[in-house]
């Protein structure tokens, strides 16, 4: 007779298998599908969703988690095992099925209408929606906090950074809050002394794009023997292991957009990439959450890529890949280029000064929205206001401004601080990296990645989920997880400090 | 409550609805999968159909059907769905699951063999794998001949022909046998008299055949909207309504091979679009059977696209695309081309005078296999005696003889006699929507499908599984199913007789 635990692997592992298949789908969905596809692949997708939750909701599934922590003689990595089976387990079963129906349903019905909404810049026309979207978030808040023992916040935050704390997070967005003001008026002073970054003169064909930015992953550590690089409208990174699946847009005036955005895929696809086999398809073999998977994708396009060694050696093939000329190509004007700094409206045009800044408004309205200080109707003044404070901008209107994002539209709540707490371990993690090999940074300087996801591989993308994500950077760094090295990133590379 | 057959569409719109996402995921695999995702698309593609397989085989299911045709009640064409339900919940219930895991690993094991005895033309190397697959699939046919209470081979033909008889097949494949012959010396013998076709000089670059082939694909009635055409080692159809997925290969040394292919295959995708929307993803909203598909590929290649009123509007379109010159872009000498005949030893490249010879050797072989009157041993020997006397040629090794063909190795048995009966019926029924309106052959002969396609799907396409083949094929042509039509299509055709 299989033990308990056993089972729950064999379960795990086909759950597993239904969750790459949707991956699947939805890949084809956003890269190869005709629109008249569409609804037909909405009805497919949900069938499989609705299998995959009776498989996780299956009464049977509580009583083999009950008994295999009894039965106990589990080994660590099965404990941890055990111990990520029972945390996707309660975020399966503590929501009723008519709530998660209806969350579906309305957000569904939330996206429809922001997308002309923010077409529009009509904030109005999304309230009565957007209202009901957020009645739904903060019931599922509810249910979850009573699942997991913890706050509303917080158990929303745990879909996305597993055991994430508020309580961890409010001073160390507080701390760059703070700091930001006087560091961006230094930085921008310091950039205004300095030359103004040339784009070097395009157009940049698309054919001539695809080569560049296949080579640059190449360089990273993709092979196209299992992985593909396709267009989609939202570049993202999906497929499996084995048969990584990374998406861009080519814009034929700017090349650097293609480049970062593949070289920022890249680090993703790397992370899921190295998963030790034997993981595969078990939960203590999944990504550690969204903080960790956001680092590896910064850490190779912020921390490396951005950087003056990188670039050096990627300048000149940048320059032959459009058979450039003149002085536009010269490696310190693309790094000025690929470092410039500016108070925008726009989060994903963000720079990584300012970037935070877009993170903590987004953090703190959630939280008041979620709490009940903010009423859905104010949220355009609080974000202009808040927008005001932080970055000294303020948004003409609200398609520039709060209705910029899909996420809470579409009822991803509690998603946004993971983006900054990633940018932060990233800047640890290397800073950790660089120190412990000089043949990491000697290699980045020749576009060799070898060493780099060597150490990698080893120390973070090798653990999955073993450890949290407070202990996986403390182990790998050496230092417990906070802001400094961040920081110390910045004033380095935006005031040479 | 609801009662049992509204509860029986339910689940077979949702095990229909995993069967479209294991084909999607088929297609992915076969067109744009890198190599390194086989081994984890193969458990995918095994998951989901094990959750089909179990769905299908649920004990609830069989307690539904019985219930649903006691409580009765059921219009005609409800009835007819019931009726398509059953047959598809026998094939699935009447095989253990220990049969069906074996038969999956045999015909695995043997099409690895396969592939390696083929390239050699070594058929003893094949001989032990091959002759379990046959054991297995002879003991299959066993238990699906017990359930459905027919013969050995009538039971492993229902899955590719529902209601398929052998017994009506002998005749009509005795009688071609008898007639081939001499028709094949008569048509040879004019055809020498005639000038030699040309094939216009190349190369004829990819990028251009695509232009041409999607131009030619859109002018049959897919439009790219609701449909791709991509690459593929082996062309096929696939995909749903909305949106359908067919493929082709390019020969740059010859435009002709991608072109009728895609015409091919754009004939098995008008079929699968044209069903009415109500009838989705109910079992008598599929398609008839594979003689009834095959008629609708080879309707619309060898019966429209390969005659002299098509090629008359497609010629000069030819030329143009690849900017041609010279009498070898003359119509006739193109239709010359797209209807040469000769004796030659491989099935895919036959064309449709010698096509059935093929076809009826194969059939014979497998029903003298099937019942042991046939040793595996001896297929090689046998093969060549019937094209001996079929095609009055000897294939001067195996590779070009009885190991050509993936069918047997991979454990479809029973399939082979569809393409044959597809091209008949694909002359009779093309014969009765030429005789119903003069619109459709005056389309064709200006490259507009719209008054056949209408025709078709009136009286092909709509019907999904509401008749059974013979009587689908009665009601469309107001004659019961022969080869009359198709050998007077050939005598006009080859001997302008």
């Amino acid at each position: 007779m299989l033990s308990a635990y056993t089972e729950l692997e064999d379960r795990f592992r086909r759950t597993a298998l239904l969750g790459e298949s949707i991956g699947m789908l939805s890949w084809d969905q956003s890269v190869m599908m005709p629109e008249g596809g569409a609804t037909a692949r909405g009805e497919q997708i949900a069938a499989l969703s609705v299998i995959r939750h009776s498989m996780m909701t299956d009464p049977a599934l509580g009583e083999l988690l009950s008994d295999a922590a009894e039965q106990g003689g589990l080994d660590e990595w099965q404990a941890a095992n055990l111990m990520e089976m029972r945390r996707n387990w309660v975020h399966a079963t503590a929501v009723p099925s008519d709530l998660v129906e209806a969350m579906s349903k309305a957000s569904s019905a939330c996206e429809t209408v922001w997308r002309t909404a923010r077409r529009d810049a009509d904030f109005n026309a999304i309230v009565p929606t957007f209202s009901e979207v957020l009645r739904l978030v903060r019931h599922l808040g509810e249910v979850k906090s009573a699942a997991f023992g913890c706050s509303l916040y917080d158990a929303l935050l745990d879909a996305f950074e597993p055991n994430g704390k508020s309580a961890d997070i409010d001073p160390v967005f507080e701390s760059y809050a703070a700091f930001l003001p006087d560091f961006l008026d230094d930085v921008l002073a310091r950039q205004n002394r300095g030359p103004e970054p040339v784009l070097p003169p395009g157009p940049f064909p698309v054919s001539e794009q695809r080569q560049l930015v296949r080579h640059m992953a190449e360089a990273v550590g993709l092979d196209f023997e299992t992985a593909r690089l396709d267009e989609s409208l939202h570049p993202f990174s999906g497929g499996i292991p084995e048969d990584s699946r990374i998406t861009t847009r080519y814009d034929e005036s700017d090349f650097t957009f293609a480049l970062m955005g593949v070289l920022h895929e890249s680090g993703h696809a790397m992370y899921e990439r190295a998963r030790p086999v034997a993981w595969r398809r078990q939960p203590v073999g999944d990504a550690r959450g969204m903080t960790i998977h956001e680092s590896q994708s910064l850490l190779v396009e912020m921390q490396v890529c951005r950087s003056r060694e990188f670039l050096g050696w990627a300048a000149p093939i940048m320059r032959d890949a459009f058979q450039g000329e003149g002085d536009a190509w010269d490696a310190e004007n693309i790094y000025r280029l690929a470092t410039h700094v500016s108070r925008g409206f726009i989060r994903v045009d963000a720079d990584e000064v300012t970037y935070p800044a877009h993170v903590i408004l987004r953090y703190r309205l959630e939280k008041a929205m979620l709490s009940g200080d903010l009423a859905v109707v104010d949220l355009p003044g609080a974000w202009n206001d808040g927008m005001r404070d932080l970055l000294g901008v303020t948004p003409p209107n609200d398609r520039l401004g709060c209705l910029q994002d899909i996420h809470w539209y579409d009822g991803a709540w509690g998603y946004f601080p993971t983006y900054t707490l990633g940018a932060m371990a990233a800047a640890q993690i290397y800073d950790a990296a660089r120190k412990a090999s000089a043949d990491i940074p000697a290699g980045i300087s020749q576009g060799n990645f070898r060493p780099l996801m060597a150490w990698l591989g080893k120390h973070i993308h090798g653990k999955g989920s073993l450890l949290s994500t407070d202990a996986l950077i403390q182990s790998a760094t050496d230092r417990p997880f906070d802001d400094v090295a961040f920081k110390t990133h910045l004033r380095a590379r935006y005031l040479d400090a």
